[in-house]
């Protein structure tokens, strides 16, 4: 939270388990392109329903990084 | 998600275990009246305190079936 | 919910957890200094990252708190 | 405020008197029908203007009650 | 409500009373100019405290009317 | 929009065409069971795309209509 | 969109034929007045319904236009 | 609304009567640790309800106050 | 903030130069036609960027004034 | 919707025709460069006028689409 | 950013000059009572007018700081 | 503002001197990839604090640059 630039990009993961493993894989897949992520902020909390049980969370996060000089 | 038509209906679940917890229960009620419940979005979390501990987690949730032809 | 007058005041809690530990956190630091607490929204939950995974999580609280005449 | 499962309905009510009588005729009108009301949330407040009078106060409340087992 | 086409205009009025008198007062008010009121939206509740009481409430509306051809 | 009760029920219709093909077609589906419609407010618009074109609108209503007595 | 000064008025259109025929009407009567309408922004999409069917469409709009000096 | 830097607290008043009463409530109670209360705003208009009748009305608060130097 | 009614304009300015300078040159536009302006909120700061630089803030203001008996 | 990620990203398209030309246009340009779009949002409605008509609409998008392994 | 526990309050402050000196002003008078102020965010802009001209800039932040153990 | 197709981006800049210089930084730092920018809206204004004094300012900007056909 220094005096650098930060770009913000939206990405969205889901989990079987919880809220925080669709966080989790969200932030995951997005440090496989993104270097030097610093935090996220969750935007929206959904799932999905099947057969009257949870399927899955899926989680829209904010996610931002350091944009290197 | 296909060509149907859907209603929303709002329910608050509770639990004393987890946030999750609380969204299965909320759809599990549901599930006993409405048939075809597709997903869920959650809008508020909420709880209660006893003793300077949470007591139960209240989560309200949109949820989303198909209506029948 | 009865008749009487309450305070709200806006704390935030951390986890490297979970989410409901980070509530936990929050409200258990909320009630050394303050009795009577009944209840807590979430208005925020955010986090932090290190090395591609998530180190905390942070949780914004409206707590709740019953005045004494 | 207790472990059960709530549903939420929204209804609006209205009064030429005043919006704590649209409130009230709003939740009359939806017990006749829903057993178990807890309570309300005014969501909007408008009004209907004739011959630069109010003629009536026009409330929207979300009702929650509790699902029964 | 039917096929015209509606002007919006945004009146603060504020009574020692009432929020129902202040928002009567704004009405009142814009009747003096405006012919063809037909609505308002409440869409803030303010007021002031003088010695620990409420001294007046002042109330935002949005006030619809017709634009004759 | 006179001194009746309303209630609001939220709907999504869909339609490949346009968006007031949706909005029509979750009306036409919401009459099937609730006489005294009369209003509706869009709250979401959304849609699906396959192969770079939209495949369908997605539009999300708030739908009211009058409690009879 | 370069230095000016602009005022903004809100008008509510209607049209039984589309949204974009709504928006339309409010922009041309609008125009009989002011001079200089830049842009709108649309901030609700609302409409009747008779007879199980939409009877017209009802937008309301933020418009924009240049104070002259 | 001069030159001074102000507190805001949130604090939420019920009556059984109305809106206002609650309202006078949160101010009074306020008062009685907190001078130079100069105004509040109402952010939410809750409410319990007991055998389908308004058992009380709950207003919550945002109430500023000067800091005296 | 007496027991007087205001209405509300919102209009844009803008200046080169900073935030501060747009609020004063739309305040300044709108006293050329109304008397006794009283406060303003900035509900919006955009601004245009030519060639990787700012080339001028544009802040949307409602700005309220006392209507005269 | 099933248990992939998803990124999110904002268009804005316009057209002279409609709104939902608006639509296609913005995803057909971002399908030039993005696979696997699923779906969109529409966030924003607004326009530009010239000579009292209409001259194009402009709707802002957040366009989903799958992250691939 | 790291572990801890925070406690947000809300102050207004104002400056005759600018908005950044309203910020200031704020944050200086807060750090008179509350030791390790960490952060603060804008909620709102807004301003009084004396003589078609900015009298002051009254800005209401949410500052954060550490509750020590 | 012509018949383009407009992509937005999400950038943090920040400035120990002023908001305007952290726009500033921040629309210089996405120009060095992006050319083409035109517009940006400042979404979120924060900043840190260290020793009672205000660090840095942190302004959150959507910024819209066009897509070239």
């Amino acid at each position: 939270m220094s005096d650098h630039v930060y770009k913000i990009v939206e990405i969205v993961g889901s989990s079987p388990d919880s809220i925080e493993d669709a966080v989790q894989r969200a932030v995951a897949r997005a440090s496989q392109t993104l270097r030097e992520i610093r935090w996220f902020e969750v935007t929206d909390t959904r799932g999905h329903v099947e057969d009257g049980r949870v399927a899955h969370y899926q989680v829209t996060l904010r996610i931002g990084f350091t944009l290197e000089d």
